[in-house]
């Protein structure tokens, strides 16, 4: 059945990259239109939903995260309006050359093909993925968490609907309308047919995906992050800084999971961080040296760090915080800890700050700013397909652009090699 | 052991990202003297794998893909010093804005990191990847094919000689000296410390990383390869494109294995083909239509087409033959039988080039052109490091550039997230 299913996927998708950005847009307006005609269907798909989440005892936060109204429809359309106002990236050409043998090159930015996005149980991301596909020429399989399996029917449908009205094909979006977890297992093989993976969830179905995948993933979206706080920077400031990347929304990757502190400026600096944050709740786990200076706090505001504690991503109102002897132990310590997402450094010092950036090879490497920047919206992409912390293709937060390859184009006069 | 030695690569590829272009260029200069100082050393290693291939029956075209002798180390040095002159793609920043808030935004390109080689008996694979690794700043682990073993463990300890003689840590280069075939498997496993497989061989091997790796890896190098031959194209041009598609090198991904000829033009077009290709010593395999031009030749020249023909990378001097309706059915049956490397349509009509380029999807599409064409040397790229048939990272002939990554760098001023 996945099979039957990527198969039509693969053939809409020829279908789909052919399509002019007018078509596509006209598509994903009719959508807007569409998600708020059928509101009540929609809303009552989810309620469905909600019923069979809080028998079975599911979290308020997950069921926060599942849960649909009319506000968060209104914003569902918001961002499908937003999708139709950014640039078509499909067609751009770029490294246009003229060899010296006559031979017209140059590469022709296309479609991936088809996409698969495995996500957790937030209808959202069903809209979410489907409209960044149609904008970009891909089909897309979706498989949602169990727990949404009716919202993300009625979505779906709603999202396949909008594609047969306007005239592109509706199997470009197919909607997985099966809780059975294997059929993961066998998606994940269909290389023959899905061209990218991209799981949204936690670490569990990243490695997932990495172990059995044959089809090449985006892995990302786990973040331990650090920022390092130099001896010359301003010390008041830094407390903002610090505060801003672990208070704003604990709950996401970009958060702040250690602070790093220069041992000269460790006295002044680490009691007055940890009462301002500590009035916001943060709890510190803190190294031998940076718990020398805070004798005026105890548990639960204060503890020793346990072994993995600066292997951990927090995703809360958790902080480590480690004492340094400069520079250099904290680009080692960073090298050591980081997953590579997002990290910085706090300096006034012109040197330090071109060290760090040379030498901290992450996604994303700040100076004098919150690691809560690493997001497409806030770098400028005006969307977000992920945060990718692996190497190959792309790199931190990706866009449109990031749903697409190119292809070679190259023109002659009936040229045959010497 | 393949682990503690990634382990070592991961290390010495933070230095390497450290070493200045000309650093690198100094190692790469000094490679060049060693392999013609140290030419006894490296062909007396050489004679022992060639003794040990003779004795076990090699093939005679395997026997000389292994073979080194002073012509070919001359030329592995010409490949070296080309190497020194490309531009080096490390630093390059591109995409650099300054967003509304102040932020300074930039991606600055680096290393990949660590790179994973497997290869055939082929020498001069492990210096051609040693040396695009080192220009790159990336780590290489090299793992050749079992009989070039001294050959490769002799050119291998020379270049890392040429890297502890100019300053980069010799670790960079690793050579894993033992024909273990499970040491291979393990490798692909150790995501912790590789970012990326790039398998250089057949079928087989392409498939094994597929399945087995969590590493990205770069598949690719298999072309089955087509030229539409248009009822409006040229047709003695069209017959010399054919040919040095097919003749001019047999054996490599990029050389044809299908012609599809316009019915219009397949009378006058097919015979005179077959004729000249058939002095060449091409065997042709023909469907039914093409077949009814062709009476006049018979087995081995022309034979009918079997059931997989149409679907078989040939790599020697037979040619598929089909006679098609026109433009449609000429890219439909590019969609089911190409594998995506090189295909092409030969051509004087204008809306049909923009339609075959429009519609074929494959790595690198041809108007008028041999697909010979399909390298990086031939495209301008300086160096190819493979032919990538995959849609992620880099597509067709991948340079010193697709060996790279980047980092976003973000510069504020103590700026917090709003």
């Amino acid at each position: 059945m996945v099979e039957e299913m990527a198969k039509r996927a693969k053939e809409a998708a020829r279908m789909l990259a052919q399509a002019s950005t007018q078509g596509k847009n006209q598509t994903l307006l009719r959508l807007a239109e569409l998600l708020w005609q059928e509101r009540e269907a929609i809303l009552a798909a989810n309620h469905q939903d909600l019923e069979a989440a809080e028998s079975a005892g599911l979290s308020p936060a997950m069921i926060d995260r599942l849960t649909l109204n009319e506000a968060r429809l209104a914003s569902m359309i918001e961002d499908v309006r937003k999708i139709v106002s950014l640039e078509d990236p499909v067609g751009e050409i770029f490294d246009a050359k003229k060899l010296p043998n006559g031979l017209q090159v140059r590469k022709q930015r296309v479609p991936l093909g088809v996409l698969a996005v495995i996500y957790e149980s937030r209808p959202n991301v069903t809209v979410d993925a489907a409209i960044l596909a149609i904008k970009t020429g891909n089909a897309v399989i979706l498989r949602g968490g169990s727990e949404a399996l009716n919202s993300n029917r009625a979505l779906s449908s709603v999202v396949r609907r909008a594609l047969e009205e306007t005239g592109l094909p509706a199997e470009a979006v197919q909607f997985i309308d099966d809780a059975n977890r294997e059929l993961v297992n066998r998606l994940l093989k269909l290389h023959e047919y899905i061209d990218m993976v991209i799981p949204r969830g936690g670490a569990g179905l990243h490695k997932l995906c990495r172990e059995i995948s044959t089809i090449p993933v985006i892995t990302g979206g786990i973040g331990i992050c650090h920022l390092y706080v130099d001896d010359s920077a301003d010390l008041e400031k830094a407390i903002k800084v610090v505060r801003n990347a672990k208070v704003q929304r604990p709950t996401v990757c970009n958060a702040l999971d250690t602070v790093l502190v220069h041992r000269a400026i460790a006295g002044k600096f680490i009691p007055p961080l940890v009462q301002t944050l500590a009035a916001d709740g943060v709890r510190f786990r803190a190294d031998p040296q940076a718990l020398e200076y805070l004798p005026a706090f105890s548990t639960p505001v204060v503890q020793p760090a346990g072994p993995d504690d600066f292997d951990t991503e927090w995703l809360s109102l958790v902080l480590g915080i480690k004492v340094v002897d400069g520079l250099d132990e904290a680009i080692e310590h960073i090298a050591e800890h980081s997953t590579a997402h997002s990290d910085g450094i706090l300096t006034e010092n012109y040197a330090h700050a071109r060290r760090f950036v040379a030498e901290v090879d992450s996604a994303v490497v700040y100076v004098n700013a919150s690691t809560r920047f690493t997001d497409g919206g806030q770098l400028g992409l005006g969307a977000e397909v992920a945060v990718s912390t692996q190497r190959l293709h792309a790199r931190g937060p990706m866009g449109l652009r990031e749903l697409t390859t190119f292809k070679w184009v190259v023109e002659g006069e009936y040229h045959t090699r010497a």
